[in-house]
Order: structure tokens, then sequence, then C-alpha cells
């Protein structure tokens, strides 16, 4: 099943999508519904962000050949994890796919895309372990972790590097019943293929970060576990552009970008 | 006005406190409200967190004499921030006053208290002004910011050291109409005092705080700014003892802390 969250007329509702159709659901997939006879055509509903996080989890670096893509391009040393790094977003940067990324009028730049793959939360989780941890996972969706780079060296915390409003698109769907390790997420700048990676490559599993986190936090319906990103992270970023991330089970999640005026 | 929010017979409200009674309300102070004829004993009402956000921040070092404190104690050099730097706390770990602060079975410790003034922001705000920042506030309330200093040495981020269930308690109300510059925080363990500060000793204030984030970041009705904590935050918790934040206009956040069973 592949469910939707969208606007219509001011009224925000979950639906269940089916080809270029979307069945209203009344209640919400993260505690019950059912699907109503109300049907609309996709085209004719806005795309909202498919949930709302309580709390906005993600990898840290998570796949090797993005770590010696890094390397070679940047000539450092940085080396694979040890042990998954758990890290933190904001749902002030949020938007759903069709949304504009917005560059900061003062961004030094350069500012680059990380398309990636993330578990969506359906139930209340503690104390998980890795055989049982995908039994809370509603479904995938895909995720853009927009950087600031400069602003990522400059500042000790990665608040404005990686949450201004409108860096972290997420969406179109969350699509249940798929296997984690087997998806390939490709990246496109203005139709270009950028970046295109399989999930089988991620050194922790969605399970391993939800037996993790579970030992000490409890996941709420809702909750997202953005699970990094594989292979390049450029071209950079401009006004004008268009980046889409695609996972063929999930869908395309498509944002213009544009710089704010100064 | 003291707002707080409460749950009687499974279901939750806010209230204005008067006294020890408090009058329910229709509605609620982050969008809009009004007084009911209902009146309930305060003592007869259950404490919940005075609000969810959306987004929790909440300041590096932000008081001189917490540093030069820590830097005595382990011998370190650590320097006053020159920026006020900007990070999150989440919220699965919010409870509220009452609730139980419970240490993880494996925690090697010391946990540490941090007794911090939390700015409560009432108003969608962007691109405030320092000179107009304190409009979007709509009052303040407490926070106990609790640290696990073995896994904030060990690990890369601080998500088990500072968001464990339970490590940040918050409450008990909602003032309006304090200056956040002119207040008095104090830490009780035991009944006896450990620390005591004053606001005004701030090296960043809320309106730094909401001037540089809303530069980049929208802050929603409900999001908190944590504001950082001054004096020592010894000595360390242990099973048994009850940790209080008081402020005399906000109230006492009181709570138990238990160890977990292994």
């Amino acid at each position: 099943m592949k469910f939707g969250r969208f606007e219509l007329q001011g009224k925000t509702f979950f639906g269940l999508v089916e080809g270029d159709q979307v069945v209203e659901l009344d209640g919400s997939p993260f505690e019950s519904w059912k699907a109503t006879t109300r049907k609309h055509a996709l085209a004719a509903l806005t795309l909202r962000i498919p949930c709302v996080p309580s709390v906005f989890y993600c990898a840290g670096f998570n796949y090797l050949a993005h770590i010696e893509w890094g390397n070679k391009r940047k000539g450092t040393n940085v080396k694979a994890p040890e042990k998954a790094d758990i890290g933190y977003r904001t749902n002030n940067a949020l938007i759903a796919s069709g949304e504009t990324i917005v560059i900061p009028a003062d961004s030094p730049g350069p500012v680059q895309f990380e398309g990636e793959l993330v578990a969506v939360i359906g139930k209340t989780a503690r104390n998980m372990t890795e055989a049982n941890a995908l039994d809370c996972v509603l479904g995938y969706t895909l995720g853009n972790d927009l950087s600031e780079r400069t602003w990522q060296k400059e500042d000790r915390t990665q608040w404005r590097s990686k949450n201004c409003d409108t860096f972290k698109p997420m969406g179109p769907f969350i699509t249940t019943g798929l296997d984690p390790l087997d998806l390939t997420v490709s990246i496109d700048v203005n139709g270009q293929r950028a970046a295109s990676y399989h999930t089988s490559k991620m050194l922790f599993t969605a399970q391993h970060f939800i037996a993790k986190i579970t030992r000490y936090s409890t996941l709420h319906p809702g909750d997202v576990i953005w699970l990094g990103t594989d292979d390049a992270t450029q071209p950079d970023l401009k006004h004008g552009d268009t980046v889409e991330i695609s996972c063929d089970p999930i869908g395309v999640l498509r944002n213009p970008v544009v710089r704010a005026q100064g």
C-alpha cells in the first residue's frame, strides 16, 4: 500500500494512492483508518509531508562509497564509523514534494543534496531487537538531506547547515511491505542522473538503528529515521535547478530550488 | 498569567493556575482560548508537560561561572563560546513535574542535572530582530537538562547522553510577563540547595537566540528554547533522589529519580 497526506480546499487528510487516484481515508495510518467512498484525482490534490514526526532521527555516515567519494574529492581521510551514529534534524525544515527549496541569501555555499531512504515508524516501540525491529515500521519514504557545506564547517552544531527552513524535503508517499535492503535510490538534477545506489550497501540497517534507539528512547508513530546516503552529492545546487530523489516503489520526491533575494 | 497543561479522567486540557485552583480553558494559549466555568483543585489534576514542541531548541554553554566550575573540577580549559550555539533535544525525553526520571540500568554515570530557564514560543516567527524578539514568546517555564556524562564523552552525538526517555523534565507551568534576565533559578537535591544563579548572567539572551534562529528557521507556537545553566551540576543523581528546579514566579519542577533494574 502507498499512503500519502494531502490537502484539498483547506482540509488535510491521509489517502491511499492507487495509480493516479487517491482514496480518502478516515483516520490515519498511524492510529486507525478506514477507506471512505471519496476518491480524488492525484493531480487535483496538494501533497503534504507524509507524516509529522515527534522526533526526526537521522543516521550519520552510513555508506562506504559515499565516504570514499568525499575523501577523494576533499583530500580527507574520514573512516567508516565503528558504530551507528544517531543524530537529529528538525521539523521546521520539512517540505513536501513539489515545494520549493530556498537557499538563504547569505549562504556562501555549496548547497548539496543527499538522497536518502527513510523508515517511518508506525507503532510505539521500546526495547526492540534487530529480529523484531521492522514490526514497528509502517513503511518507507524518501528524504533529501540538504546541507550548506560552509556553515557545516563553521558552526559547532548543524543547526543552519542542515536545518534551515525547506532544507528537508520528504515524501512523496509511504510505501508498505518493502525490503529496506533491496531498493535502488537515484538522484537527478535537472533530469540528469547525479547519483544512484542500492540500499544493500548500508553499513548499519534500519533494524540496527531501531534496536539501538529503542534501548533508551521510545519511538512513536510518525517518527522517522533517515538512513543516510551513498555515492556523490554533486552537482552543487543553484537557483533554477530541480532535484529529484526517486525509488520505484515509493515515487519521486521532486523539488525546485531558488535562492532567496538578499 | 500562569498556564498549565493537565489531565483528568483521560482528558488533557490547558488551564489557568490561580493559587491552588485551576480554571479549565477551551482552546490553547498557543492558538486561542477562553476560560470555562469549570474549576478544579490543582491537587486533583495530573500535570502534563506544558507544551509539546514541534522543535526543541537548546543553548550550548551560556553562563561563564558554569564553564569555570567545570574547568576547575575537570582540569579542562573550555573557553566561553564566541557565538551562540544552537542545539536540539528530543520530545521522547520530555516528562512533566512529578514524573520519574529513570537512569538506564547500564548507565556508567555520573548522571547530572542542569536547571534551565526555558522560553516558550507563542506565535509563528521568522526574521525577528533582537528588539522585537520577545513578541513571539508566550512565557517561561523550567527545564532539567539531564546528562549522562560517560555517554556524553563516548558517543559522537548526544543522543543517549541527553535524550534518553525521561531525561528532559519540563514545567511545571508557563508564566507570562516575566523579564527573562531578572530571574533566580535554584536547584535542590533532596531538599539541599545544590546550585543557584541569576539569569542576568546569561552570555546570550533569549532575544539573541530568537533573532539568530529566525534568520533561517521559522519558530512555531509551542517550540521551546532551553537557555542553558549556570553554577554547579552536582551532586550526581542516584536512585532515590528527588531533584527540584525552582523559580518563584514559575514554580517548582520536581522529579524523583530511580535507576532501572538491569
